[in-house]
C-alpha cells in the first residue's frame, strides 16, 4: 500500500485552484462568441491573440517560450542542465463556434501543473531527474488547414514538414504564412536533432467529448485505447444542367450523388451498433445556385471504430456502397484517404501511473477509449505517454454548449501535477 | 392561304446573317469562360461590360438607351410619338459557368430584328401602328440575387420594388448597391405611371434548354404553356457535435437530414415520371468542418410540373417526407416558399401568329412548353406576349457546352423579326 499522505507531492490548495480558473476564465475571452463559445481556428489573429497572451504568462513565471518550424509553442524549464524533458500539453486552437474546453483546458492545466512543479522542486524536497515543458500543439483542430492534428503529426515524424506547411486554407492562404502573420513559427526546431534536447515522455489532459465518464459519475478517465480512424476526402463528378429544363432522366446529379453517400455512410453506422461511428462534417457545393443541377460536391468523410478489422469491413462495404450509387446518379466518385490511424493502446505503465495517482487522490476513475484523435496519440509512438480524461456534461464538444464542472477542472490539474512529478522522477523512464 | 413571298417584311439576308453572328462572338467575350462558356451573373462587373457594350450598340443605331429603378435595359425607336411599345428581349445576366446563349441570344435577336424593322419601315413600305424597344431584364438568373426573373417581375408588379432593391448576394452586397456600381440603374421608370409609355405586347425568343426541338430536327418551338414551379428555402436544424467522440445515437446531424432531404426530393420525381422535375442545386453547410457535425444546413429545392394539382400533391407529400426526416435524422426542418408560379397558358393568338410566321417562311415547328420560367412568364400576365424556342444541342442548358447552331441563331431572327413586324401593324392589339 502507498502511503496517500506522503506521496503526494503538491497537495490541494485554494489559493492555486482560484488561479487557474481566473486564467481559464482570461483564456476563454479570446475568441468568445455570444452563444459562450469560441472561435480561434488554427493561426487566425484570435489564436495569435492566445498565444501572445499564453506567452507572457508563461514567461512570468520563469519559462522560456519558443515556437518550431510547424508553430508548435513550448515553455520550458530546466532543473537538470541537458537532460531529456516531460512534456504537458494539448492545444489552443479550437473548431468555428466551438467550445471552450476542447485543449485549451489541456494547455493551461498542464502550464499550472508545471508552474506548482516547479515552485515544489525549488524548495529542494526533490530531486527531478528530466526538465519540464509545456507544449501548444499547432492545429490539433483540421478545420483551417488539413490534416488535424498537424503539429504533434510533424513533430512525430508522420507528415512531412514542407507538406504540413503547404496546406492551405479555404482562402487559399498556407499555414505557413498563416504562423507567419501571427508570429510564431520560427525557422530552427526546439526539440530533436541540432537542438541538445530530447523528450522523455508526455501527459495530455483533455475532456472526455463523450458522455461515459459523465453518465458514470466518473472523475477522471485513463485512456488506454484510442479509436481507429479513416478520414477520406470524396469528390463526386456530375454534370451542369438546368434544375427546370433538364429531363429527370438526363440528369447527372452531384449533389444527388453526394446526398446518397452521406445517407449510405451515415446507414453504414447502423449496422455495427456504436462500434463504428461515421459523419460527414464538410461537404461543398459546386456551382451551388439555385437553379443549377451540381456539376461537383466535394465531401471530407469521418469513419472511426475500436477495432481495425471493423473498420477496414467498413471500408470495403463503403467502396460498393459508391459503387452503386455512381450507377443510380450517373455520377463518378473519386474517394481518397485524407488520414488514416490504426488503433492503438497506450503503454500500459503509463495507466497504471495515473491509476495509482487516481488511487492515491481519491479520484473516481475508469478506463476509456478515444474515439477521437489527440496530440497524445501521435506523441504516444514515439515516447511513453499518458492521456487522461475529465468529464464533459452530456457528452457536448465541437459546439459552444461544451461544459464541464470547475470541480472537475481543478482536480485534473491534480491527478496531472502528481502524475508528471513522478514522470519527473523517472517512473516511466526506469 | 396567305402569300408568303408578298407577306415577309425583310427577307433572309447574308450580311445581316454575318453581322447578328459576329455580334454574338463579341457579345460572348464578356466574362467568357475556358470551357467556352460565360460567367456574367448579375450585376458584376462582367454584367456591367456586356450592358456598356450593348448600349453602345443600340445607340449607335439610333435607339434611345435607358434604365428603370430595378435595372432593367431598354433600347427605344419611336415610330409614332406617344404610341405604345412592341417590347422583345430577354436577359444578358448569366448562371455561375453558364452557357452563352441562355437569355443573351434572345436580347442580341430582338436588337437585330428591331434594328431590321427599323430599316424596313424607314423606307416607307409600311406604317406600324407602334413604337418597338429592346429590352435586357435585369437578373433572369437568380444565382446571385434571389428571386430570378427579377426585373420582369417588378415590371409586372409581381415583386415590390423595394423587396427586390434589397435582396443580397453571398457577400451581403445588395441588388441596388451592385446596380449602382456597374450604373445601369434610375430613379425614374422607362415605362408605367407618369412616364407617358405603355408597353402594347411582348415577345421573346429564347434557347429551349431541353431536347425536344433538338429530339424532333425541328426548327422552332411555339411556347403555348408554362409549368408552375414551387421553389422553397429549407434550413435544417440540428446540434453541433464532434465527427468521432459523439455517441451516434446522440447526434443531430443537420446534413445526414439534408441528404435525407435530397434523396426524397429527387424520388419524388421517380413517382410522377418526367411530369414533375424536382432539384436541389444550392446546400450550404454550418460550419462545415470535416470534424464537426453540422448545426444547421440551408437548401434551395425546386419542384416544377406542367399541371397544377401535380405540384399541389408533390408539396404534401414532400410534407409528409419532411416530418419523418424530421423524426429519423433528430433534426427540424424549416420550409418557407421562396417563389411559386402557377401553370398558365401564353395567348393563344399569339401562338397563333407565330406558327402563321413559321409557316410563311417556311420554319419547321412545334408547339412546346416551357419548364424554366422566362421574362415572358412574367410579361404574358400584363399584355399579349409570343415566346420562341430553338433548339439546344442535346437540351444542354445552364453549363458552359450549352451549344446552338447558327443556322438555327439565324432563322430566330427571321421569325421574330417578322413576327414583330406583324406585332407592330397591329396583329395582337386588334
Amino acid at each position: 500500500m502507498t502511503d496517500a499522505a506522503t506521496s503526494i507531492r503538491v497537495p490541494r490548495n485554494s489559493v492555486a485552484d482560484a488561479a487557474l480558473l481566473a486564467d481559464f476564465l482570461t483564456m476563454s475571452e479570446f475568441g468568445a462568441t455570444p452563444a459562450g463559445g469560441v472561435e480561434r481556428q488554427a493561426a487566425t489573429a484570435e489564436d495569435g491573440h492566445t498565444r501572445a497572451w499564453f506567452a507572457q504568462w508563461l514567461t512570468a513565471r520563469g519559462f522560456s517560450v519558443s515556437y518550431d518550424r510547424i508553430g508548435n509553442m513550448f515553455g520550458l524549464y530546466e532543473f537538470v542542465p541537458g537532460a531529456p524533458y516531460v512534456l504537458a500539453g494539448s492545444h489552443m486552437d479550437s473548431q468555428p463556434r466551438g467550445g471552450k474546453y476542447d485543449g485549451a483546458y489541456g494547455v493551461l492545466a498542464a502550464a499550472h501543473a508545471a508552474q506548482r512543479l516547479v515552485q515544489y522542486y525549488s524548495t529542494g524536497a526533490a530531486t527531478p531527474t528530466f526538465n519540464i515543458g509545456v507544449v501548444n500543439w499547432f492545429n490539433e483542430e483540421g478545420s483551417r488547414f488539413k490534416p488535424s492534428m498537424m503539429g504533434s503529426s510533424v513533430f512525430a515524424g508522420k507528415i512531412e514538414l514542407e507538406t504540413a506547411l503547404c496546406a492551405t486554407d479555404p482562402a487559399g492562404v498556407t499555414a505557413q504564412q498563416a504562423l507567419i502573420d501571427i508570429g510564431t513559427i520560427s525557422s530552427n526546431d526546439v526539440f530533436g536533432a541540432g537542438t541538445g534536447r530530447s523528450v522523455a515522455c508526455y501527459a495530455e489532459i483533455h475532456i472526455e467529448q463523450g458522455r461515459e465518464l459523465d453518465k458514470g459519475g466518473i472523475t477522471l478517465g485513463l485512456v488506454d485505447k484510442t479509436w481507429a480512424a479513416n478520414k477520406y476526402e470524396i469528390s463526386v463528378i456530375g454534370a451542369q444542367a438546368h434544375t427546370g429544363a433538364t429531363a429527370m432522366v438526363d440528369r447527372q446529379d452531384a449533389l444527388y450523388g453526394a446526398a446518397l453517400a452521406v445517407v449510405a455512410v451515415r446507414e453504414l453506422a447502423e449496422r455495427y451498433g456504436e462500434d463504428l461511428h461515421t459523419s460527414c462534417g464538410q461537404l461543398t457545393v459546386y456551382p451551388n445556385s439555385p437553379v443549377v443541377v451540381a456539376r461537383e460536391v466535394h465531401m471530407h468523410l469521418d469513419l472511426r471504430s475500436p477495432s481495425d478489422t471493423l473498420l477496414d469491413e467498413a471500408d470495403a462495404v463503403l467502396r460498393q456502397e459508391f459503387a452503386m450509387i455512381e450507377l443510380k446518379a450517373d455520377v463518378h466518385i473519386e474517394r481518397r484517404y485524407a488520414h488514416t490511424w490504426k488503433g492503438h493502446t497506450y503503454q500500459p505503465e503509463g495507466v497504471e501511473l495515473s491509476r495509482q495517482v487516481a488511487a492515491d487522490l481519491e479520484v473516481s476513475q475508469m478506463l476509456v477509449q478515444t474515439r477521437a484523435g489527440h496530440d497524445s496519440t501521435n506523441m504516444k509512438d514515439i515516447v511513453p505517454s499518458v492521456m487522461l480524461f475529465i468529464p464533459s456534461v452530456d457528452g457536448v464538444s465541437h459546439a459552444e454548449n461544451e461544459f464541464t464542472n470547475n470541480e472537475d477542472l481543478v482536480t485534473g490539474v491534480d491527478v496531472l501535477t502528481e502524475t508528471l512529478a513522478r514522470m519527473l522522477e523517472g517512473a516511466l523512464n526506469p
